[in-house]
């Protein structure tokens, strides 16, 4: 046997993840840049004491109070029942693949798309099929459903807003989509708090669609990446077939604890994505005065371009202190959304890189005359 | 598509656990009676409240500072980049299955031994192989080695001290086995903090086989159910293997820190292990005073029997407010080894069923004389 006796499609794949980079602008993972406040951190703090009392046992299986305060938290009707949760929504899509997927079986997505999609397919075992989103990042509809109809796969995974893209789906897509696939239909809305006004939920539709699931994450709009919690919202009978797959007590006490004290600040938490949504907004502006081809945005993080040599961008940035992400389409950059100290830096290392001291249409690798590559 | 999709092979199946029934003496699940001290308690909720400040960021990746803290606990010159940890060693379980195994491949263990492990293996889609223990609940090296050579396993998974025996692996065979496997050769030691003096760890041979790997977990000598932290001691291109298939920020900066904070504690913790071990072996005496036939046990539990009718002593020793746990092999049960009260409990409603204030050899369930069900 080969050493090490790795599956064969896993041999000389490099584990997954963005670069740990020691720089002081973090722009890079779309983390929320607002640490938790102090009585943010009081109320964790005193949940997992509590929790400590009885971490000799093991916690809730089914995580009772947790579904209930996420369902009260989602509103949509939405009861405990039709929630499921788990260590990060890099778990409850597993969990979705290894229920819903498996050999022989497919899953499809549009690119640009997340990019931890094909890993959790790969590691279900699932085939992995992946059609296009147009030009502007919007799904046509009629692609969407010759994909389905082709493919007829047990999982659609549709990030809305998109992931690097930050585009979101309008509902008559969503719907659409739901009617022609012929199993479940994810909506990860990993992002969904940071909705333009006007931009709706999936979770409106949840009522009409027995194969809509639409999964959340408290990594971003709750600022707690750190913490690992995702989950989603879908009808019973989905989130019972998950608790089949799922490794019993997937869950800890103190992730629970954790979970139920943040979201007992919710309104503190959302007033600080208001904040964002607000910096995301004038970011997308300020890149589009700049010349910036800008994707519009209901996400807190930007894709802007495209530039010739984006490596060389990103490369620049990083030297000038500033880690933002090199993804998406050949080109393109995505930026996260900070701290207003935190853009300022971005546009300043951004507009020395590109040498905009002068006027738009810069020397080395502004986005007027750079030799454009095809995007994917 | 059939409704909900299930994968054909996961269609009726049911979600794995015990009984989660609230009942005065609970000691079905192998948990540790004793609750962490405020003093652990108090580390735990320091640590966390420390983590949180920066809970908005993504936690880190490598757990460097956890597998240092592990690597230091566990002695026998274990190195950090030897040790993985993940959420619980179920997700270990599930990481290695899905590294190493898959379809194709199969994973081989010998019964009676751990339930979980098929389970690990469905979801791994790995081909899952069962050979036999001795009546003893020993290995046979001869059958193990023609089980090995007949279905080249890719993993082998013994756990020892075994559950739901309590049966641990002379190092020998611990030996043989992994010169005899093309694959990895996991030894499970949940339990082995409770070994017998005298009874060595599978630790001892690290150095001598690349193929060995070592788990561990939290959840029982460190009363750490609820934390949800599993690791193992392996060579380090085996843990690198592992890196591909986890999932990224697996393990949240809250279970970090947990972690951290009990380890820091281990000799406090260790000490209520010398208890439930002298606990452990009145029980065993206890029972086989009482005539019953009593497995040798090197963990945290005991196994004993046989009943005719294992479901009626069960039932009525949950009845009297003492929940065990009705597993292995048939006419066996299996009893956790609580505090002094918790197992006075126990022996009090085992004499009632029993008919034990008459001496062995009682009425109704008791060992003498009643009909033995073969055991597989």
């Amino acid at each position: 046997m080969e050493w090490p006796p790795l599956r064969a499609e896993l041999r000389g794949a490099e584990p997954y993840g963005a670069p740990q980079l020691d720089v002081p602008v973090q722009l890079n993972v779309n983390e929320n840049p607002y640490a938790p406040s102090d009585e943010v951190v009081a109320s964790i703090a005193a949940a997992v004491a509590d929790a400590a009392r009885t971490l000799n046992r093991y916690p809730d299986r089914e995580l009772v109070a947790l579904r209930a305060a996420l369902a009260d938290y989602l509103g949509h009707g939405v009861r405990p029942e039709q929630v499921w949760a788990a260590n990060g929504s890099n778990e409850v899509m597993l969990q979705i693949l290894q229920a819903f997927g498996g050999p022989g079986r497919t899953a499809v997505s549009f690119a640009p798309t997340y990019s931890m999609y094909p890993e959790y397919a790969r590691n279900a075992l699932t085939d992995w099929v992946v059609g296009h989103r147009e030009d502007d990042f919007t799904l046509d509809l009629d692609h969407a459903r010759a994909v389905i109809d082709e493919h007829q796969p047990s999982v659609v995974l549709l990030p809305s807003p998109n992931n690097p893209t930050g585009t979101a789906l309008p509902l008559e897509v969503v719907a659409a989509v739901c009617e022609q696939a012929p199993g479940v239909v994810v909506i990860d809305e990993a992002y969904g708090e940071f909705r333009r006004a006007g931009t709706p939920s999936a979770l409106e539709l949840l009522g009409e669609h027995r194969n809509l699931m639409v999964s959340r994450t408290m990594s971003k709009a709750f600022a707690l990446a750190g913490a690992r919690l995702g989950y989603l919202a879908a009808d019973p009978v989905l989130c019972d077939a998950l608790r089949i797959v799922r490794l019993p007590y997937h869950l800890s006490a103190v992730s629970q604890a954790t979970a139920v004290a943040a979201l007992g600040h919710a309104e503190e938490l959302l007033g600080r994505v208001d904040d964002l949504r607000r910096e995301r907004d004038a970011c997308v502006e300020w890149l589009r005065g700049r010349g910036f081809e800008v994707a519009d945005s209901d996400a807190n993080f930007v894709l802007f371009g495209r530039f010739a040599d984006r490596h060389a961008v990103w490369q620049g940035l990083l030297d000038a202190g500033v880690l933002i992400r090199e993804t998406g389409p050949a080109g393109w950059l995505r930026v996260s959304v900070g701290t207003p100290a935190e853009m300022a830096a971005f546009r300043d290392a951004l507009d020395q890189i590109t040498g905009h001291d002068s006027p738009a249409g810069a020397e080395l690798n502004g986005p007027a005359g750079a030799e454009l590559q095809e995007t994917t």
